[in-house]
């Protein structure tokens, strides 16, 4: 029998109509099949990778690129909204620096990153999972000019027009101007690899990050829409890291339920979220560690002298 | 100036584009207006309220009378979904014996309640709230056949046909004799008291403490469909006390989602949960305090040396 068949019959024999926990169930059922045993209890951490990008030059964004960096600062000092959250939540909270100042090549005149900077980007996301012993990690990103990069790259890997999928991301009022811009680059890019030419430092290392979690069977808590952009991303190179995501959240970016219909996922909040740094997936977190404890705390029928209707 | 301006002018001086962590800010603002100052911290507890219904008699419910009274031990000897989720999320948990094992008289043949008893629930549920010194009050309920109750009194509130209101609830597959017997309970009591008539004594109870609420500006989180039909009676008694009350989550039910649109509340969460005893509000309280946390921990942008797009 599955681990996910094994958390089921664990969760019908507790103290409750059978399925009355609807999508907790659902998912503390997921996160037995993602591990192959069911937990006990998470050990989770957010992984926030910051990268600054070239395309930032094209004005795609409300703020100016040094914002980046001192979003970087702040989370070091811990006065920004995902310290507060992952805190909140319980999760250890990781900080990488992934080309922050250095930033990626304009993807509007050219490949953002060569082969090997993603190669690069894919391995240290990878050393990053090898080196925690974790059963989640929620993904983070921070970067200004993001949005118009996950934009690109999920309109060049689903094949739809950027203006389906461009947004005001954290605040732009201008969208026209993205959509003309990520055209732009998937003109100038149309025989790259989407993910060197359209994507940055931070998002091929986002995906490294998914594919260890594949091999290690570890659950990925996708936070919204870049870091979503990075798991479809890492689901083009293997198919089978769909299976160790969870969906945290449904951003307002129009480009991320299309992204998410493409992987199959349904997220478990939706806020109206649109700040990313993984905050989405800090506040998915206790749903995760709910589903958890009621496997292993709560009582049985059988436990508890309770009459079961056996349905 | 409102505590609910000086809640949204704490978000915008954050680090972060104005307004990105969408309604968990507005909830944030919304809790700083219930209480009338914004909080550093919320101070919680769930309020599960027990009662046992005449109306079971009529086969309405797939589990017999005697569950109301073994889950309320299973309760006390803390092996119940509401008992790991509260304490996951931090929550005093409270367990309200009002009329386990006598229970209502059936509905369906008279009044489930005099008037004298809906007035000592009322009134004790008040002093509850009194004995108190919370933010926020989840509700929560446990009572075989209380979904028929709060069926028949949602159907009575809002007048609409029994038949658009009813669902499986805990588990029963025959849904049209639930609609007949509600039906029948609503003919023989049409000229009575709703609440009275077709509550319960955990209905009453509850809608007591969301009026101490009102009264106290003390959040209310509701839970499902049977604490949602105690929250409705509550604002027939005093409209004002929807202003207090927050939607943890929508329930399957179909009478709920009428009910919170008669409330004018859109619920933080929609996970397909049907068990009440406030599990969906201690699924929801997490939320609460992140929102809180936020305004209390985070950093300015003045604090921290971060440029504001101003927006």
């Amino acid at each position: 029998m599955s681990a996910y068949d094994d958390a089921r019959r664990a969760y019908d024999a507790k103290t409750k109509p059978r399925g009355s926990l609807g999508r907790l169930e659902d998912l503390g059922c997921r996160l037995a099949e993602i591990r192959g045993f069911v937990p006990e209890q998470l050990d989770a951490a957010i992984v926030v990778a910051a990268g600054d990008h070239g395309v930032a030059a094209e004005g795609v964004s409300a703020y100016p690129q040094e914002v980046t960096a001192q979003m970087v600062a702040n989370f070091a000092a811990g006065g920004a909204a995902i310290n507060v959250l992952a805190r909140r939540a319980g999760a250890r909270l990781l900080i990488e620096d992934r080309g922050v100042g250095v930033g990626t090549r304009n993807m509007a005149e050219g490949a953002a990153m060569t082969a090997d900077e993603v190669e690069r980007e894919l391995a240290a996301g990878g050393a990053l999972v090898d080196e925690l012993d974790l059963d989640v990690i929620g993904l983070g990103e921070m970067g200004i000019a993001n949005t118009t990069s996950a934009s690109a790259l999920t309109a060049a890997l689903l094949d739809v027009d950027p203006a389906l999928v461009c947004g005001p991301g954290t605040g732009i009022t201008d969208v026209s101007h993205k959509v003309a811009v990520v055209r732009r680059a998937l003109e100038v890019n149309a025989d790259a690899d989407p993910l060197a030419a359209l994507g940055g430092f931070e998002i091929a290392f986002l995906a490294g990050v998914v594919l260890a979690c594949e091999r290690r069977r570890i659950a990925v808590l996708l936070d919204g829409f870049i870091t979503g952009a990075a798991a479809l991303a890492a689901a083009r190179i293997s198919p089978g890291a769909v299976d160790v995501m969870i969906a945290a959240h449904r951003s307002p970016e129009p480009g991320h339920t299309l992204l998410l219909d493409a992987l199959g996922l349904d997220p478990l909040l939706d806020l109206g979220l649109r700040l990313g740094e993984g905050s989405g997936a800090a506040l998915a977190l206790p749903l995760l560690h709910a589903s958890v404890a009621i496997l292993a705390e709560m009582a049985t029928f059988g436990d508890a002298g309770v009459t079961d209707a056996g349905h």
